[in-house]
C-alpha cells in the first residue's frame, strides 16, 4: 500500500453545521469533523488529518470546497467518492478525489476562489429555498447592482469589507470578476478573487443589496473602498445566501485537463 | 364583524409533512392542520375548516396551493398574510388572501393547475438542493424529452399515468401545456392541465426520465397513452422533485386584474 496525498472536492448543505472548521468543543457539528470521521471509517485508521481550503461559516454552503488528506490505501483514488458515500450524511458529498504531490497545500496553493450570494427577490417569501437564499421583498434595481459590482474588480485594499476583529497582515486582495445576474426571482452575485477577508463576500452582498434598494448609489462604491472604513459599507448579509462555488489551483486545473 | 369566505394562496416546503391533507391520526404532521391551527389562533376561534384545492403528497412542495376558509373577523382580508405569519412555522407561507363569494369552491371551481418537476442532472449530486430536486447522473437527452412532452398535450385518457388503486369515474383529462426546460444543471418539466389523476405528474416525470435516458423513444408516448396500461409507463418519480406551482380560477384571475 502506498501513502498518497489526495485532494477532495466536497459539496455540502451548511444548514445543520457550525461551519467547516473542526472545533475543540466536540458537541458542535462541523463539516470537517464529519469528513474526517468518514475518512477514518473508510480507510480504517484513527489517523486522518483533513486540511481544508476555506473555513466557511455556520450556515454557509459549498459546491466546490477542497480539502487534502494523506493516507495509506489500496483504494484507487478515483473510486474514493463512491466508496466514502455510505460513511457521510446526506448533506455532504465528496464529488471528486485526485492525487496531488507532497507539499501541495489546499490553502496556500489556491490561485482563485469563486463565491455566489443569492437573494430571492419577490413580493412573497419562498419557503422551499429559505435555507439557501435570503428573501428581499423590495424590488431590486439590478442595473445599479451590476454597475456597483464593477467597482470591486481589481487589486485593492478591501479593509472596508473586512469584519471587525479580524487580524490579517494585509487587507489587499485582487477581485478578478464580480457580476450580478437575475435568474427568475433569484438575484445572484458572483465574485472571483485570489482570496477574501473575513466575512468579505457577505459584507459585499450586504452593500450591493443597499445599492439594489436605492439606499446607495453605484459610484459610492469607489468612496467606500477608498475610505477603508467598515462602517461605510453595508451590513453583513446572512450566511444562508452564500455558497462557495469553486477553488482553483494551477496544478489541479492541469490535472483536470488530462481527465 | 362580517362573516367572510377567504381564498388563501399558500407556499410550503413539503419536506417535513405527510402531505397537505389533515389525517385522523393526529400524530402525523400535515400542512392543512398547520394552516388550520394558525387560522384558529389568528381569528381566536376553534371553528375553522380549511378546504384545500389540491391534496399534495408527502414531500411534495407548493408555491401556489389554494385553500378557502370562512370566518368572522374585522381583520382586513389583504392584511391576513402578514397577521398570520407569526402563527405559522417557517416552512409554510400564506402569500395572499382575497375575498370570494359564497359557494366558491377551491377544488370544483379550478380551471387549471400547473406543476413543475425538477431533476438535478450532473455527474455529482448537489446536497444543497437534495430536498427539492431528484438527482440523475446519466446525461439526459433534453431534445427527446421535449419531443416526448408534446405527445401529452390535448384531451386524452391518461389511465396509463394513474397510480393503481385509484378510483375515479373518468381518467380523461386535458393537458394544455407540457414542456421541458434545461436551466443550468436543472431539468424542469412544466405541466398545465384541467386536473390530474393520482400520481399522474410523478408518473409522467418518471416516463420522461426514461426517454431522457434513451430507454424509451419519444414517439412511444403515443402508444403508451393509447394502451391505458400503467405498466407501460415509467416509474413514479420521487415526491421531492414535485412542486405545485399555480392553481387558476376564472374568478380569481378577474380579481387579480383589479389588484
Amino acid at each position: 500500500m502506498e501513502r498518497k496525498r489526495i485532494l477532495l472536492t466536497i459539496a455540502y448543505d451548511g444548514t445543520e453545521y457550525s461551519g467547516w472548521q473542526k472545533q475543540k468543543n466536540s458537541t458542535v457539528k462541523t463539516v470537517e469533523a464529519e469528513v474526517e470521521r468518514a475518512c477514518e471509517k473508510l480507510f480504517q485508521t484513527q489517523d486522518i488529518d483533513v486540511i481544508g481550503a476555506s473555513r466557511t461559516d455556520a450556515g454557509v454552503h459549498a459546491l466546490g470546497q477542497r480539502a487534502v488528506i494523506e493516507v495509506e490505501t489500496s483504494i484507487p483514488t478515483e473510486k474514493i467518492p463512491f466508496a466514502i458515500r455510505s460513511f457521510l450524511p446526506e448533506d455532504i458529498v465528496v464529488q471528486k478525489a485526485e492525487d496531488v504531490p507532497d507539499g501541495f497545500h489546499p490553502r496556500y496553493d489556491c490561485v482563485k476562489k469563486t463565491y455566489c450570494y443569492t437573494f430571492y427577490n419577490h413580493s412573497f417569501a419562498n419557503p422551499i429555498v429559505r435555507k439557501n437564499t435570503v428573501f428581499v421583498y423590495e424590488i431590486l434595481d439590478i442595473l445599479s447592482m451590476k454597475e456597483a459590482a464593477k467597482y470591486l474588480e481589481g487589486k485593492k485594499d478591501f479593509k472596508c469589507f473586512c469584519a471587525a476583529g479580524s487580524s490579517v497582515s494585509s487587507t489587499v486582495r485582487t477581485i478578478f470578476d464580480c457580476h450580478v445576474e437575475k435568474e427568475g426571482h433569484f438575484v445572484k452575485i458572483y465574485i472571483t478573487g485570489d482570496g477574501f477577508l473575513y466575512n468579505m463576500v457577505r459584507i459585499i452582498a450586504g452593500t450591493l443589496l443597499e445599492v439594489g434598494k436605492g439606499r446607495k448609489k453605484p459610484n459610492q462604491m469607489e468612496y467606500i473602498i477608498k475610505s477603508r472604513n467598515r462602517n461605510l459599507a453595508g451590513m453583513t448579509a446572512p450566511p444562508q445566501g452564500l455558497t462557495l462555488l469553486e477553488i482553483c489551483y494551477d496544478f489541479a486545473e492541469k490535472l483536470l485537463d488530462s481527465d
